[in-house]
C-alpha cells in the first residue's frame, strides 16, 4: 500500500514510522507546505519521496490528512475532488464537527473516514517524531455511517494492526469529549506555565524547584501554539463550557481557602480524588 | 545511627528505606499515632521496631518528623524538649514558615534542621512507600544560620550521599517559591477533576479517551487530603496570591477565545512557551 502523508509533522512524521514499521505501506509520500519540513522529513528518514499534493494524491491508495485542523476541512475537500472509488482519505485531527460538516454533501464523502488517534507529545515538527507512537492509545472513528464499508475497514484494520483500541462517536460528541480530556488540559497548563512566568521573576528558584508536581501539569505549556490556537478556534463553544466550569471550581477553591474552610476543602478534595477510579 | 521516623506514610517510609538501602543508618525506629500504619510499616520492612514518641527520642540519633504539616511545630517543640546536645532534628514538611517560627526561641533549635526534599506521588500511606525515591530531586535546607554546624553537616552529608542537591533560602522564601513549583500545580489538578466529573455524567468516555494530556495535569488530583489541607492553610497567604494570579490568566483565556481573538491566543501561548527553557 502506498499512503500519502500530507503534513509532516509530529503526528504525520510518527504515523508514517508507525505505519512502516508496522509492516503496513510499502511506500511513505510526504506532502508540506514547509520546504524545510519537506526536507527534514526525507533526511530523517520519515518519507520515502517528495511531492505535490495532486501528484501524491494521483499516486496513493491512502490519503493522510494531519496538518493543523484549521487547514483540515479545505484540505479534505480539495482532496476528495481528485480521488477515485478506491482511494480512501482520512485526517488525524483533535476536532471534528467543521470537518464532517465541510464534506458533509461531498460526492465522494465515502471515501472520507474522520479520525482522531488520541496521541501527541508537546513537541512538534518532523524532528519530534517518534517510532513508539500511537500503540495503546485510543481512536476515536467519528460519523462512520458516512464512510463506505470497504474505506471504512481499510482504516480500522490499520488502526488495529497499529495497536489502537476503537471508539465510535458522532462528531459532535468527539468534540465535547475532547474539550473535557484534552483541550482543557492544555489551556490550563499554559495559563499555569504564565502564572509562574508573570510572578516568578527569579527563574532560577522554578528550575531548583521543579520536582514538587510543576512538570507534570506544565509539561503542556510547551506545546505549539501553531497546533493549538486553531484546535481551540474551531471547538470554541466546549472549550468556553469546560474553561467556565474550571474557573467555576478554582473561584470556590479560592473562596474556601480565604474564609479558613478546612472542612469544605477536605470535601471538594476527596470528591476530586473520584478520579482514582477513571486514571489508574 | 540509629534514626527515629515520626510518620510512616509515603514520605517517612520512603526515607526509612533510601536510609537503609544507602547504609546511612543501621536501625529505623518507626513513631506512628495510626496503629494501622505502624503494623503496615513493620509488615513491609519499612522500620525495624516500633516505639512511643518518647522512647525513640530517648534512642535515636536522628529524629525525622514526616507527619502532615499541621501536626509538625508542636511535634518539633516537644521533641527538641527532649533531645541532648549531640541528637538531631528535622522535618521533612512542604511549608516552613509557621514551623521555624514557633522553634525560633527553642534553647535546643541549633539541633533543628528545617528541611524540604522536593520528592513525592500522588499517594499516601506506608504501602506508598518506594526505593526509587529523592535521588536526583532537591532538597531545601531553610534557616541554617539557626542550626548548629554540626547538625546542619551531618543533614547535609545525609541529602548528598541521597543524591539530593541542595539549595538554601529562608523559610518565607522557600513557601513563597513552592507556592509556585508545587502547590498551585495541586490546586490546578483538583478542580479540574472536579471539572470533569461535574460536567461528564459518561465517565466511560473519559476512561477511553484519557490519552490527550489529561492523566499528567489530573495525577495530582489523587493525592490525600489530609496531606494537603494542612499545607494550603499552612500556605494560605502565598497560595492565594497564586491561585489569583492564575484565574486572572484563564480568565484572559476564556475572554480572548470568547472574541475570537487568535492571534492574543497565539501571543500568549508563545509567552507560555518560554516554560521550555525551565522544564527540560
Amino acid at each position: 500500500m502506498k499512503v500519502a502523508i500530507v503534513g509532516v509533522g509530529l503526528i504525520g512524521g510518527s504515523f508514517a514510522l508507525v505505519l512502516k514499521d508496522k509492516g503496513i505501506c510499502t511506500e511513505v509520500i510526504g506532502v508540506d507546505n514547509s520546504e524545510k519540513n519537506r526536507v527534514r522529513a526525507m533526511e530523517l528518514g520519515l518519507i520515502d519521496r517528495i511531492m505535490t499534493l495532486d501528484e501524491a494524491v494521483a499516486e496513493a491508495d491512502l490519503i493522510v490528512l494531519a496538518t493543523p485542523v484549521d487547514s483540515i476541512p479545505l484540505l479534505a475537500v480539495k482532496v476528495l475532488n481528485r480521488v477515485n472509488e478506491r482511494q480512501v482519505v482520512i485526517d488525524m485531527g483533535s476536532t471534528k464537527q467543521e470537518l464532517c460538516e465541510v464534506i458533509a454533501q461531498h460526492p465522494r464523502r465515502g471515501r472520507f473516514v474522520a479520525t482522531h488517534p488520541m496521541w501527541g507529545t508537546e513537541y512538534s515538527g518532523p524532528e519530534a517524531a517518534v517510532h513508539e507512537s500511537f500503540a495503546g492509545r485510543t481512536v476515536v472513528l467519528c460519523d462512520t455511517e458516512k464512510s463506505d464499508p470497504d474505506a471504512l475497514k481499510m482504516i480500522e484494520d490499520i488502526y488495529t494492526r497499529i495497536g489502537m483500541p476503537i471508539k465510535y462517536m458522532s462528531s459532535e460528541e468527539q468534540d465535547m469529549h475532547t474539550a473535557y480530556v484534552s483541550h482543557i488540559s492544555h489551556i490550563t497548563s499554559f495559563a499555569l506555565a504564565l502564572t509562574v512566568l508573570e510572578k516568578e521573576r527569579e527563574e532560577e528558584h522554578i528550575f531548583d524547584l521543579a520536582g514538587g508536581g510543576f512538570e507534570s501539569t506544565v509539561r503542556l505549556a510547551k506545546s505549539s501554539p501553531n497546533t493549538w490556537v486553531p484546535i481551540f478556534m474551531q471547538n470554541k463553544y466546549n472549550v468556553l463550557d469546560v474553561l467556565r466550569e474550571h474557573i467555576h471550581q478554582l473561584q470556590i477553591f479560592r473562596r474556601m481557602l480565604e474564609k479558613d474552610d478546612a472542612e469544605g476543602l477536605r470535601q471538594m478534595m476527596s470528591k476530586a480524588n473520584r478520579i482514582r477510579k477513571i486514571i489508574k
